[in-house]
């Protein structure tokens, strides 16, 4: 089958067969001051979720607003998963009004341990291969505070077993980030209509 | 209500509301030879869809197997709207196969043409306000090779009636699409899979 615009440009000396290579579960990062950070990182959950992946959202934002129409699509997928076993299931998660699986609610106070808190589970999750395509939306930032300590993310990340799939997103990602991902794209801002007084829109903007 | 992070930088002088420049249609363009582009404007549309609006997907390519996912998924919600009335209607129409509204089937030889009667068929449902939300996609290409005429789309783009959203992608967007759009995205590849010879993934790439 030809794999047409998409051929690798050279085969690698590693060793792998073609197949070997494919089933190297991919890790990327969206990243750059530009839009469709995250907005290209549910559209490939969304594409994950049609060959029956199992998709878990993790977000490290304090207020999900800007997210909600991904979200209400991403949990409806989910619904239909469990409804009429299409695609696959679908597990959205939020530090903002506290994660769902804490018992540790509303400690918006403490944004720093929320954050930690978040990563200790997707670590267990990634150990325990609870899920084949994660995104880890916003996750750059509790990296770049300090909240989250970025060799312990390169480590679990280089180490993981199995095939799952990882997706990050947020500004300025750490250095170590970017090496230890395959796939990384930066989304530059050309023009944007906030530049000339126009605020979000329903249905474009969140 | 506060707009948070996504505040306008400043106020324009333009005698309009608020409210008045809310309503203003966006254009958008996804360009650049990163990835992100189409899944960008898959992920707006899969958005633009949970507010109820009417979707219009036109895909400028020959062979759309590397979004059989976006389509599926996209098709999909389109079908849920049909059934339940939850979010909005859905078109998705490819050039590769000869427009579904065509009666010129299987005319692979003839792309130019084919663009063509795809651009005039797009700029017939704009007149006539048929979408509330459009997808060009790899729309670049057709007008980069003179296949579709830039100062037509500027023209229609510009003069469109009501509010109908349109969101173009495709690399080396040309400069006077950049010109008429509001918002501008660049996709940067920094790393790519490809380049050490991984070919695309089920559920990644396609």
């Amino acid at each position: 089958m030809s794999q047409g615009k998409l051929d690798p440009a050279s085969i690698p000396n590693d060793g792998l067969t073609t197949r070997q290579r494919r089933m190297i579960p991919i890790t990327a990062v969206h990243t750059g001051p530009g839009k469709g950070k995250s907005t290209a990182a549910f559209g490939m959950a969304m594409r994950a979720w049609n060959q029956g992946m199992n998709i878990g959202v993790f977000q490290f934002v304090k207020s999900a607003k800007w997210k909600v129409g991904e979200e209400a699509v991403m949990r409806r997928l989910g619904e239909l998963h469990e409804a009429t076993d299409e695609g696959g299931p679908v597990q959205w998660h939020k530090m903002g009004e506290g994660w769902s699986w804490s018992r540790k609610k509303g400690s918006e106070e403490d944004h720093a341990a929320a954050a930690a808190e978040g990563w200790a589970e997707i670590k267990r999750r990634i150990e325990n291969e609870e899920h084949d395509f994660y995104v880890l939306d916003e996750f750059t930032y509790p990296i770049k505070w300090g909240w989250i300590d970025v060799d312990d993310v390169v480590e679990t990340l280089a180490n993981r077993p199995g095939r799952q799939h990882i997706v990050m997103t947020g500004r300025d990602a750490d250095p170590k980030l970017v090496e230890v991902a395959d796939l990384v794209t930066e989304m530059t801002k050309i023009k944007h209509p906030m530049d000339v007084g126009r605020k979000g829109q329903k249905g474009i903007e969140w």
